[in-house]
């Protein structure tokens, strides 16, 4: 409805989210440019927009060139600005490239909008990662935030900036912070997308999946079709402009449930339980899940799709595409 | 006591807290480095050590100089890190610079902590302009961080680093969030380091001051003895690595009161009040005052010096070296 034939900007693209978020805007007759620099350990695929890529514009760069980003950003009715670096394990060992892109470039991005586009309408991908170790559950936005890892101290900012362009400048700014996200064209070689991502690719290579810790940790899930509703609706309403809304689930599981269902929905397959790897335990949040009330009630949204018709769709299309993603 | 031969780095140590902290370490017999790169439009001023140019050692260099900085800190007991850009309007007109100081070169220098020297003891300055406008009154440390300029989003990222790298790597790292500090030594040339610089200027110079809006916001004050104190009994303390600590004064008062409490000190002067310009309205927070009682409690600190002495004190100051400040 809103986005027919709406000049529409998605950073990070060719990622996860952002493809998916490309291929549903194509259906609703958007005009798209997708910039994304296919950065190799990132969530960038050409194969993720195999199936809109006479019908979207990529153009391949990177968000940290403050001089692109101008020409990119001129005419456009919407931002979905999705581009970042995701792993918090690489942000702990190289936290310049995490602060260069999630900050730094959201900076410029902002500066960009500020003088060549005030009328965009923004809708920043933030993170639960901002939160740190619960101090209550679930956790909704009012939490304090005291981030565990440089990632979560990045995107905080990040964040920030788009909140204080919205009240300070005037440009409409909006932010979901998102949980672990899952879905068809999420990054599977590693574990820098969520954990989720490589489960999978072990699932599928009929290698038992490892789980850090007891397997006791509750987390939430959504399944990707969600969080893309999520993002159109906010882009939608007037009422979002200077908000941030998390996203979740009103049925968080554990790490072994979350296991044992991925097994059941693949029919076979094994994992185990291993002890925390050094780096990976000092970062760890323990339990999470997140409130989202409060984007229910302004925009009526609810995650639709449980875990279980999720994570079955989602192996069936790598059993189809297992080949453009390890 | 404690600082008897101990090798203390102090960045940002020409500027006003930085040099006032110098002098007093230099009477405690700390062996002291000085860090300042003298930005113009920074606090940095050779005249503030006049009095120990021989007792300490100046490098003059920039924080974001990541190499330089690996050898500074070599073998460095304690660093005081004051180094940073303080002014709200200059980080909004310059975000990018406010971003390269006032976050990345923090993350160079605790790297370099972490690779050459993860014993030494760190003190950040930090600031209650994180905080925003506040929600309630007295702010304590757990009110909502809330930056409504960039240099707040900046100094927020900043300070959060020092708190990872205490809690993952184990860099003891303690925070003081000041509020608004004054004294001799302070840049009076403008109100880049507060508005209370521009305010003695003028009055020195027996031009009427000009307050911002109806003058009835409440701040509150710490006369720059009183900082020091903080920053060396946090420093010299083992529980409070990891923790973040409010300064501030159990006697707020308004903008007239401070107004009119400087002409009475002066014995002559005059202020006017006049709308707030537009750049500062946008990013003013309204009245603010710290709750203090977590400094207290855990250190026994308590402001000393009233701001009625304190301003009498930072007046003769200047009336006595006015050509070295303006």
């Amino acid at each position: 409805m809103g986005f027919k034939n709406k000049k529409v900007l998605i950073t990070g693209g060719l990622g996860f989210i952002g493809s998916n978020l490309s291929i549903k805007l194509v259906e609703l007759g958007a005009k798209i440019t997708i910039i994304d620099s296919l950065i190799p350990e990132y969530g960038g695929n050409l194969k993720n927009i195999e199936s809109i890529k006479d019908k979207v514009a990529v153009n391949f760069s990177d968000v940290r060139d403050e001089f692109s980003i101008k020409w990119l950003i001129k005419d456009q009715d919407y931002l979905f600005n999705l581009a970042g670096q995701t792993s918090h394990i690489d942000s702990m060992t190289n936290p310049f490239q995490d602060l260069e892109i999630n900050t730094k470039a959201q900076l410029s991005i902002l500066e960009a909008c500020r003088k060549h586009n005030p009328n965009i309408k923004i809708v920043f991908a933030s993170t639960r990662q901002l939160y740190g170790k619960p101090q209550y559950l679930p956790v909704d936005e009012n939490h304090p935030i005291i981030p565990v890892d440089i990632n979560g101290i990045n995107k905080m900012s990040g964040e920030s900036y788009h909140i204080l362009y919205n009240n300070v400048y005037g440009i409409n700014s909006s932010v979901l912070r998102l949980t672990n996200t899952y879905g068809p064209r999420l990054r599977i070689k590693d574990a820098r997308q969520t954990f989720l991502g490589i489960w999978i690719r072990n699932l599928l290579e009929d290698k038992p999946f490892l789980i850090f810790g007891d397997g006791k940790q509750i987390r939430d899930y959504n399944y990707v079709d969600d969080v893309v509703d999520a993002f159109l609706l906010v882009a939608l309403s007037d009422k979002t402009s200077g908000k941030i809304y998390n996203l979740g689930n009103e049925a968080p599981i554990s790490l072994n449930t979350t296991a044992a269902l991925m097994v059941e929905a693949y029919k076979k397959g094994a994992y185990k339980n291993i002890p925390f790897p050094e780096d990976r335990k000092n970062i760890d949040i323990g339990d999470f899940y997140g409130d989202y009330n409060k984007i229910k009630k302004d925009l009526g949204w609810s995650p639709k799709i449980t875990f279980e018709e999720g994570i079955e769709r989602t192996l069936k299309y790598y059993e189809n595409n297992l080949n453009d993603y390890i």
